[in-house]
C-alpha cells in the first residue's frame, strides 16, 4: 500500500517553519508580506520539483498542477493556507497544502495520472491578519469579493489592498483569481483539528459534518457608579457584579445543556470606571456562541436575551444585548464524507463525525463546489500557539487518507 | 438660637466650584497646581474677611485662626481638604472648609470668643491626584512625612514634590507643616457622606463611629488558552469562567453575610488575552473589603482564600490570591462623638452612628489629637462626579451642629 514519505512531509513543514518574522518561539508569516512571498516561493520551488505546473492567481493564491488524462473534466482541488496568525505554530494551515503536495508525489513515484487535473492549492490572508477579513484569498476565488473591492479594503495603517498587492505581485504566470463552479470538481481540506476532541477519544481521523453556525454577541451592563466604601452592598448597582453573575449563568447553561453540541465564549470583559476603589457603572462583555446546528445557537441568544432580563432585575441595573453577526452552519458534502469515511476504512484508520468550531477556506469553496474536510489530531488541542503539534505519524496517517480520498474522487 | 448663613455658605462652594480646570462639568483643581493656588487664594481672602490670621505651611496646608482668650491653650481645629479628583463634585472636601470657616464668621458675629484658639484648616492634596499619595497634607502635619520626603515623591511625569512645591509656594507667612500633639485639643471635620445612607434613613446627620478597615487583594486566575471553537466545553480550563464564578460567589457571600457591616468591591476585571473568539487563559481582578471591625476584613480575607481553592478545583485552573494592603480602622474620639450627639440634640436634628467606608484626614489627626467627624447627606450618594450635591438646607444644619460642637468643645 502507498504511504506518504513522512520525512519529506516533516521536511517541507520545518523548512516553511523557519521562514518567518521574528516573534517569541512560533511562526509570523502574514500575506501579502516579504516574508509570506519567501514562504509562498519555497513552496512553489517544491511543486515544480514535484513536476507540478505552477501558477499563481491575482490574489496570490496559488496552485500546483498536475495534469489530468482528460483537460474537459473539472479540476479536483486540495490544500489550504499558507499565512499564518501572529507567533502562531507551523502547522494550521500548512499541512493542508503540504498534505496534497504529498499525494500528488505519491501518484507522481507511482505513475498514476488521474483523470481530472489535480491542482494544489495555496491560500492567502485565511487568518486575515493583514486586513481584519478572514478567508480572504478563497472568498476572492468565489467571486464574494472581485477587483472592486481593491480599494475597499484597507490594513490598520491605511494601505489599501491594491497598494499592498503592487507591492507584493510577483512577475510568474498571473491567472484571474475568480473560479467558475463547474470548473472544479472538489475542494478538498485536510487541517488540523485546532480542539482535543480527536487526541481525548483516540481517534486517526475527524470527518467534519459541517462549519459551525457563529452567534457574536456583545452585553452591555448600566449600573450606577460609587465609592467602594461609602455604598451598603444591598443599595448598590453593580454593573460588574450582573455581568459576573449573568456569565456564569450563561456558560453554565450550555454547559448543562450543551456539553457536547454548542460551546459559549466570553473573551472579552471590562469594566468602568476601572478602578480598584470604584462600584463599576459600566460592565461590557463578548459571547461568541458556536454550533453545529444554528437552531441552538438561536436557543443560546435567546435564552441570553430572557436571562439579562432576569438578573437585570435582580441586580437593578439595565442591561442591553446585542446580536453582532449571525453565521449560519455550513454542511460538508455527503458524498465526499462517505469517501472519506472509505478512505479512512482502507488504511485502517479510526474515524469519528464532527463540527469544525472554526472556520476554514473548506465553508467558503463549499460556494461552488463539492466541499470535505478531514481533520487531524493536534496536540492537547493547543494552536495559534508556537507549541501547536501534528505529530508525524498522525501527519502521515492523514495524507494517506487524502490520497486514497483523491483516487476514489477521481473516479467518482 | 444662632444658625449658619445659608446664603454666605453656598456662594463661597459656587465660587469654588468655578475655579477648575476645563474638564466635562465638575471641578478639577488638583493640589500643588495654579488652580489649586488660585483656589486657595481665594479661601485665604474669604479667612481674612471673616477677620481670622491667615498661614500657610510648608507643604501648602492652609490655616484660619480666630485667637481664643487664652493663648497658652492649645488650639480646636476644623477643617477638610480644598483639593478634588479629576471632574469632581462641588462638595468633597470642600464643604467641610466652608462649614468651618462659618463657623468663625458666626462667633464674630455674635462676639463669642472661644477660650481656644479655633483653626479653620485647609489640606492640601487629600485626594492623591498629584503624586498619587492620597492625604499628603495631613500626613505632614502628624510627621508621618517629613521634608525628608519631598525627593522621594514624584508624579507621573516624574517631578518630584520638591520641584512642585518650588513652583508653588507663596510668599505668605509660612510655618512648618509638623503638628506636636499637646498643641491640638480636637479635630472636627464635616463631610458629605459620599454614601446613601442618611438620604435612605432621613437622618440629618451621621455621626462617624470609625473609619473602616481595608483590605486590598489581587486575584489571579491561570487557565489554559483555546480556540472559541475548537474545545468542547467540558475539556476547557477557563479562567474567565473561573473568574466570573469566584467573584460572584464572593459578592454574595457579603450579602448574605454582612450585609449592613462590610462592602467587597470588583472594580477591574481583566481577561488574556482578551479576544473575542479565544478561550481566556488568564483572569486577573481586584478586590476592595471594607468593614468597622477588622476582624470581618479578615474573615472576608480567609473566604476569599478558601473559596479560591474550592473554585480552582471546580474549574480545572490555579487561582493565586495576594494581600497587597491591609490598614487597620481607626476609631473616632469618644468624647467627641458623644459632644456631636448633643450637639444634633440641641439643633432638634436626627443622628445615626456610621463608620466611614472612605478615608478622610481626621483618621490621619486621630494620630495626634482627639479627632471626629460629622457626615452630611449627599443626593443618592453621588461623589467623584460632577454631580455630587449637599442640599443648601443639609449644609446648613451640619454647619449648625458644628458650630454647637466647637462651642461644647470649647468648654471641655
Amino acid at each position: 500500500m502507498t504511504m506518504a514519505n513522512i520525512t519529506r512531509l516533516r521536511k517541507n513543514i520545518e523548512t516553511l517553519k523557519a521562514i518567518s518574522e521574528p516573534c517569541n518561539g512560533g511562526v509570523t508569516r502574514i500575506g501579502f508580506t516579504p516574508k509570506y512571498r519567501e514562504g509562498v516561493e519555497y513552496i512553489k520551488c517544491q511543486m515544480r520539483e514535484a513536476g507540478l505546473d505552477v501558477v499563481e492567481d491575482d490574489i496570490g493564491n496559488i496552485y500546483g498542477r498536475l495534469a489530468g488524462k482528460n483537460p474537459q473534466l473539472p479540476a479536483i482541488l486540495s490544500g489550504s493556507h499558507l499565512d499564518t496568525v501572529r507567533n502562531a505554530g507551523a502547522f494550521d494551515g500548512i499541512a493542508g497544502v503540504i498534505a496534497a503536495l504529498e499525494v500528488a508525489r505519491m501518484l507522481r513515484e507511482n505513475n498514476i495520472q488521474l483523470d481530472h487535473t489535480l491542482e494544489v492549492v495555496g491560500f492567502i490572508e485565511e487568518e486575515g491578519t493583514q486586513f481584519g477579513i478572514v478567508l480572504l484569498g478563497s472568498r476572492f476565488i468565489t467571486g464574494e469579493f472581485t477587483e472592486e473591492d481593491y480599494d475597499r479594503i484597507s490594513n490598520e495603517s491605511g494601505e489599501t489592498l491594491r497598494d499592498r498587492l503592487q507591492a507584493y505581485s510577483s512577475d510568474n504566470k498571473v491567472i484571474p483569481a475568480r473560479r467558475q463552479p463547474g470548473t472544479i470538481k472538489a475542494f478538498i481540506e485536510l487541517h488540523d483539528e485546532q480542539g482535543p476532541l480527536l487526541e481525548n477519544t483516540h481517534s486517526d481521523i475527524g470527518i467534519v459534518d459541517n462549519i459551525v453556525a457563529i452567534g457574536q454577541m456583545v452585553v452591555n451592563v448600566h449600573g450606577f457608579a460609587g465609592h467602594a466604601g461609602t455604598v451598603p452592598m444591598t443599595m448598590r448597582q453593580d454593573a460588574g457584579v450582573a455581568g459576573n453573575l449573568l456569565a456564569t449563568r450563561l456558560t453554565q447553561y450550555v454547559i448543562d445543556r450543551y456539553p457536547e453540541t454548542a460551546t459559549l465564549t466570553i473573551g472579552k470583559f471590562h469594566l468602568e470606571p476601572g478602578s480598584a476603589n470604584c462600584i463599576p457603572c459600566e460592565c461590557r462583555f463578548t459571547l461568541d456562541i458556536r454550533s453545529g446546528k444554528a437552531a441552538i445557537v438561536q436557543e443560546i441568544i435567546s435564552y441570553v436575551q430572557s436571562e439579562s432580563i432576569e438578573v437585570a432585575r435582580h441586580c437593578s441595573v439595565a442591561i442591553e444585548t446585542e446580536e453582532t453577526s449571525f453565521k449560519e452552519p455550513v454542511e460538508m458534502d455527503g458524498t465526499l464524507k462517505g469517501i472519506i469515511k472509505s478512505a479512512c476504512e482502507e488504511c485502517n484508520l479510526t474515524w469519528q463525525p464532527m463540527s469544525s468550531g472554526a472556520g476554514h477556506d473548506a465553508m467558503i469553496m463549499a460556494g461552488i463546489s463539492r466541499a470535505a474536510m478531514l481533520f487531524v489530531p493536534c496536540v492537547q488541542g493547543i494552536t495559534h500557539h508556537p507549541a501547536e503539534c501534528i505529530p508525524w505519524e498522525d501527519m502521515g496517517k492523514g495524507t494517506d487518507v487524502l490520497y486514497n480520498t483523491i483516487l476514489k474522487i477521481d473516479r467518482l
